[in-house]
Order: structure tokens, then C-alpha cells, then sequence
């Protein structure tokens, strides 16, 4: 690789992340959620280097932007596209890198090989999806999974907080929802799905490498555990004799961790994010807790086994301690498995560049891929972020590392080309 | 014991409790907080069962209704007198007879001393206290304090929710603040103080029987944990290099609850009532906690020695999982123990009333007798409520355990009236 390159690379790339940051909703901080002012700016400022990077740009009923490159070579893949996505919207108060990065890495790569003059026997398509975080509607990865032809179309009546619609929102955005179900692909005409994504974990940083492949976006689910005990008060009722919901819901959040813990070899992560009880005052035992679970992993095996012990443990616990507890499925989303072909050849590409053998990683975020799956292959790669911060103002990429994984996603497009054509 | 007579004390209690339960700020359910309009009705209607009852009334600059019986027979404690008290305040949304009755009791065992002709040696005064929920203002227990001589005057600039301070709110219900000082006793003037409660615990209830004597007012303290731990993303850090705040909370939960076990037969009870964690969203791994810590015990060593406990286990979780874990004092209140002379008397009625040696309880709830010790001896008697339940409208005691625990209070205060005759 030319190092000299790569850093230039990333030199663009840190450039474009600096002006897209500047698309923001909130005065001071980042925040663009879905079909706002902020987001049509960022749509508009990755047009415009679609459009400079020789691409056919459109945007599409979705809000999704388009930047499309015809194939360079005759043969029969050349009325397929490969596709290279991710995401410009953001969470509030967000990074800069999250989602935004992938785009960027989609466009300069594509620019890359133009430049380098490498034809291709495909074409390439890149994709600036607007709905990753889910942060302003209900429902999330709505832009995504329109081109899939996955889309729920009860969707388009949920309603963010100022009771707007998606519907709504769209036709406001300049956007038409009654072509929804034309925007969606035929399988047949695409190549595959790549994303380069920033790892929003702390592995990379720690293990000290810039970029690795994602062998599968987890297999998750979210519950609702409600405890039902008998309040108290704290002073006259002797602890043998007590219900207390809170005392269960310890036993219970300890015993999540230790199966947790148990499955790390599996990349099982069980989480306990937010708990309430009731009453909820110093003096008076809680009479009700309720929290949530959120319980990921590297396949839907892996994670039904784990909920089931948990359901059966937290009878246990309930049985002996007289409290009634039930835990409820909110949603519950199977794993997205990336197709080999695309690890593979992300991997290479990894290894030329780096000269490492990179890592194999699930991710444990949810991402497009997970409705792209329904259309197509996905792969994706990670890059290293400081810290594994991410939905944070302090998220940060390398300028080196943001180099590293432009040129690798160019190598990854080079390796498919020339392996498509014996296939 | 004249059963009839008993039972008509019962339904004589049970009018009055009924009488009083009307008195509310709120329509539909019993809210009666301090220096409010019902405080106001409910003490007008105590004092006019007073009168009738052949009392002095009058009304103190911390709105404690007196009903003085002055004593019946010339000698050396003539000057004295005995009080007996409990409060008319109200927790929001309360039952009918904590506090109450106790006022309630006091009135009915003057008004049957005086019909049965007995005269006393001292004298007797009643007391219809108006702040021991401490509900209303920041502070609690501020009625008896005042007689008791230890009001911390600092008190008086506290506010309510509406910003009213305890002065504002006295001047309005029309007592003198400036007045408060001279409203202490003198402990040469005052034979002992006896209070009738409701349990507000499941013992008596358990056991079958219908009074208990008051062993000690628990040692109480409150504390506040703060566990800071490191935020994540649920689904993005592995289960090995997570820093969760409620994780760690839970474990402390968990030992709060062994130790408190442990310490039940020293009457030790701890309560965690309240916990926040935040950020507090699904897919967030919490990145802090915060509890509160409530400890009770039937002496002060024992809940020193517990809370040490808990502090000592507390930083070893904390350094094992790398969260920052302090504990801050809220507040602690001594143990208040039952003066022998005053609980052998109680005892020896109860004995001869109910037929049965009555159990010796601790009380785990906070009471006037807290403030009274600094005046003189405290005795209390504790009435069986249903299921231990308190501070909830579904509150009940039995008319025949009202009329049970006036006959006792009845033959305490002539035991003490034979007993001083000779100490």
C-alpha cells in the first residue's frame, strides 16, 4: 500500500466528517435525527461529493441519498450494483464518526478507484441512509429497509413527540411515501451490501489494531421484568418476613450477570439499563420493581439459550423469595450472519493493508445491515474508535485509521471484481 | 378485667377514630399534615372531648393540644405530672388510627379513672401532638420536641413545598414562634410519658396477640450510597471489562440484605427504598447508581457495627469491580429506651388485661417518645394492627384490642399512682 495515500485518504475523510458535523439541529452539540433541517443539509453536502466524485446522484422516497457508478467493464455482472452504505443521522448530542464515516469511506473509495482508473465489471451504488438511530420515530432503519423491500409500511402512521408522523415527515422532507414499495431492489440485481462502520466498543483499542472484520451483527433482544413484592415499612417489618422487590430485583440483576458472564465466550452481553421501584421512598420497602434486559449474542441459539436460564432461574427466584416476576419480550431480533465471500475479502484487503490478520468481531450494535440482509450478502468492517466511545461528543476515529479503512474498502471492492469474474 | 366495660372503651375509641378520620385536606382520603386546616378541625375536636372529659385544655405555641387533670391527692408528687401522648398528624393518603388513637386512648383513660372515682397522686396531662409524620416540613417530631425542651430553633426557617416556613405556617394557625422556649418542661415536674401506637409492623398479628410493651425506639440511621461506575453501550462492551453501576449496586443490595439477616435477632433491619441509575436507557450499561440506605436496630452498637459492616463490604466491591462506591450519613438517631419502671408497669396491666406475659417489641418506626426521652422517661404499648399494615387507609385495629389497650393504659397509670407512693 502507499502510505502516503492512505494518509491522504483520511486527510479527506476527516475534512468531510468536519463539514458534516456541522449539520446539526442543536446549537453547540450534534443532533440530526431523521427527515429534520439538519439532516437535509448533511444530505445535500453528501450529494454534492457524490456528484463531484462522478456519481449519478438521487435521493430517493426514503430520504435515502443514491450516488451511482455504472459498471466500467462489459460482462454479464454489469447490470448489477454493489452497494456501500451507511448512515447521516445521528443520536442526540452525538459523534461525529457514527454512521457519517461509512458514507464518507463509501465516496472516497469509490473516487479512489476512479482515480486510480480501476473499471470495474459491476456497478457500485453508495447509500447515505437517514434512520439508524431510531432516535426521532418509534421504529428505526426505515430508510434501509425500503430498499430492501422489507419495510412495514405501518410505520409511516408512528409519530414522534411532536406527534408528526413518518408519513408526514416525508411528503414535509419533499419526500413521496406512496413510492415506498417501488424504491425497493430485486435481489438479482445486486452484488452484495458492504458498510465500514466505526466499532463503538472498546476491543480494537484495546487489542491495539486499526480495523477488523464483523462476523455478524448479534442476535438481540429486549425484555421487560416486572417484580410485584409487598411494600413495607422499613422499620417494623422484620427482614425474614419481607417481599421486598427490590432485594429480588438485586438477585435477579446479579444472576443475568453471572450467566452473562458465563457466555462471554459466545459474546453474550445481558445488560440491565434502567430499573424503577415503587414506592420508591427511604423509609418504605419497595412493593414493585420493574427494569430492563437487553441480552445480545453471536447467534439466536446462543441468546435463547441464555433468556430461557433466565427465565428459569428468575422462577427460582421468585418462588423462594414469595414475589411474583414475569418478564416480558419487547422485541426480540435474530442475528444478521455476514455472507463469507464478503468477510473473506474484507479480511484480505485488511491484511494487505495492515499486514495483520484481522480479528473477527460481532457487533453488538444493531446496524442497516440488518435489513440489507433481507435483500442481499452484508459484510461490514470495523474501525477502531478511542476508547470504544461512541454516542458521545468525545467519539474519535484517527485520521491514520480512517486512511487504513478507505484504502482496505477500496481493496475489498478491487478483490470482488476480480473474484466475481471466476464465479 | 370488667369485659363490658372494655368493649364499651373499644366502641367509645372506635367513635372517635371515626369522628377524627373526617378531618382531611383531601376529599376522599385521610391527609392530615401539620398546621393545616384539618390539623386545625381535628384538634378543635380533641379538645372539645377533652373538656368533656373534666380537663384543662389549652392550646401551645407548637399547636399541641393539653388536656390537664390537675391531681387528686395531696403528697409529694402532687406538682407532677404524668403525660401521655401521641400525635394527630397524618401521613398522605393514611389510615385511621396511627397517632390517633394513642390521643384517643389518653382522653378515654382520664374520662374512665374519673367515672370510677379513682383519684391520683399526680397529675395527668394528655397531649394531641401535630408533627411526628414529618410529612409537611423537612423536620419531624417538632410538638414534642418543643415540650421536651430540645427544639433545634433552626427548624422554624424550614419551608414546605408552597415555600412556607414552619414560622409562617405556626403564626398563621395562630401560635406565638417567639413563644416556643417557654413552652419546655422542667423534668422535676413530670412523672413519665406514656404513648399507646399501633404496631405498624405483622408481629402481633402473627403471634395471635392483642398488646405488646415497647422494649426501645429503634437506633435509626439513613444513608446514601453513590456508586460511579463507567457508562457503555449494552450491546458493544464485553461483559469482562464492564464497569456497571447497577451491577455493583445490586451486589450491595444483596449484602445489605445478608448482613440485615444475619442481625435479626438484634432486631436489625436495613431497607434499601430508592434507587436511580443513570443514564437509565435500555442500551445503556449503567454508569451510576444511587440508593438509599435505611438501618434500624434495637441499640446503637448493633446498627454501628452493621453499618461498619456494610462500609467495609461496600469498598471491597468497589475495588474488585472498579467502581468508585461512597456512603454519606443522612442522619442517626439514637436508641430510645424504654424506661424499666414505666415498661414493668405497662407489662403488669397488659398481663392482667389480656390474661397473657406480654412480648416485648422493639419499635422499628420512629416515635414521640424520641423527642420526649430528653425530658424524661418514656413507656409505650403497642396495639395489634391487621397484617401489620400502616400508613395506608386499609389500616384496622379491632374495636375489642382499642378496648383491651385503654383498660391496660387505665391500670398502668393506677400502678404508678401505687408504686410512686412508695419509691
Amino acid at each position: 500500500m502507499n502510505a502516503e495515500e492512505a494518509s491522504g485518504l483520511g486527510d479527506r475523510a476527516e475534512a468531510m466528517i468536519d463539514a458534516l458535523a456541522a449539520a446539526s439541529d442543536d446549537p453547540g452539540r450534534l443532533t440530526r435525527l431523521y427527515l429534520t433541517p439538519a439532516h437535509r443539509r448533511a444530505a445535500d453536502m453528501v450529494a454534492g461529493w457524490m456528484a463531484e466524485a462522478g456519481l449519478a446522484v438521487r435521493m430517493d422516497a426514503a430520504a435515502t441519498v443514491h450516488g451511482f457508478l455504472p459498471a466500467g467493464i462489459e460482462g454479464p455482472r454489469a447490470g448489477k450494483r454493489l452497494l456501500i452504505g451507511s448512515h447521516i443521522d445521528t443520536v442526540v448530542d452525538a459523534g461525529r464518526y457514527d454512521g457519517n464515516f461509512g458514507v464518507v469511506a463509501g465516496i472516497l473509495a469509490v473516487e479512489a478507484l476512479r482515480s486510480r482508473g480501476i473499471a470495474l465489471p459491476f456497478g457500485i451504488e453508495v447509500l447515505a441512509f437517514g434512520d439508524e438511530e431510531g432516535v426521532r420515530f418509534p421504529k428505526t432503519l426505515i430508510s434501509s429497509s425500503t430498499i430492501a423491500g422489507a419495510l412495514d409500511e405501518t410505520v409511516l402512521d408512528m409519530m414522534d413527540a411532536d406527534e408528526t408522523t413518518v408519513r408526514q415527515a416525508l411528503v414535509a422532507f419533499g419526500c413521496d411515501p406512496a413510492a415506498l414499495p417501488r424504491e425497493a431492489y430485486r435481489r438479482a440485481d445486486v452484488v452484495g451490501y458492504l458498510e465500514v462502520h466505526i466499532e463503538q466498543g472498546p476491543v480494537l483499542d484495546r487489542t491495539n489494531e486499526p480495523l477488523a472484520v464483523v462476523s455478524a451483527i448479534a442476535s438481540q433482544g429486549r425484555y421487560h421484568v416486572r417484580i410485584r413484592g409487598d411494600a413495607g415499612h422499613a422499620g417494623t417489618v422484620p427482614m425474614a418476613v419481607r417481599h421486598d422487590a427490590l432485594a429480588a430485583a438485586a438477585e435477579v440483576i446479579a444472576m443475568i450477570e453471572e450467566i452473562a458472564l458465563k457466555g462471554a465466550r459466545a459474546s453474550l452481553v445481558a445488560t440491565v439499563g434502567a430499573i424503577t421501584v415503587r414506592p420508591g421512598a427511604v423509609n418504605v420497602i419497595p412493593g414493585a420493581a420493574e427494569m430492563s434486559l437487553d441480552v445480545r449474542a453471536a447467534d439466536d441459539a446462543g441468546r435463547d439459550a441464555a433468556v430461557a436460564e433466565i427465565r428459569n432461574r428468575v422462577r427460582q427466584i421468585g418462588a423462594r423469595r414469595g414475589v411474583v416476576v414475569g418478564i416480558e419480550t419487547v422485541h426480540e431480533k435474530p442475528v444478521a450472519v455476514a455472507a463469507q465471500r464478503l468477510t473473506r475479502a474484507l479480511a484480505t484487503a485488511i491484511r494487505t493493508v495492515t499486514g495483520a490478520e484481522p480479528r473477527a468481531l460481532m457487533s453488538g450494535a444493531g446496524h442497516d445491515g440488518q435489513a440489507m440482509i433481507h435483500l442481499t450478502d452484508i459484510g461490514m468492517m470495523f474501525v477502531r474508535c478511542r476508547a470504544g466511545i461512541s454516542h458521545n461528543p468525545v467519539e474519535s476515529v484517527s485520521v491514520e485509521d480512517m486512511g487504513l479503512a478507505v484504502e482496505a474498502l477500496v481493496r475489498t471492492i478491487v478483490a470482488l471484481a476480480g473474484e466475481g469474474a471466476v464465479s
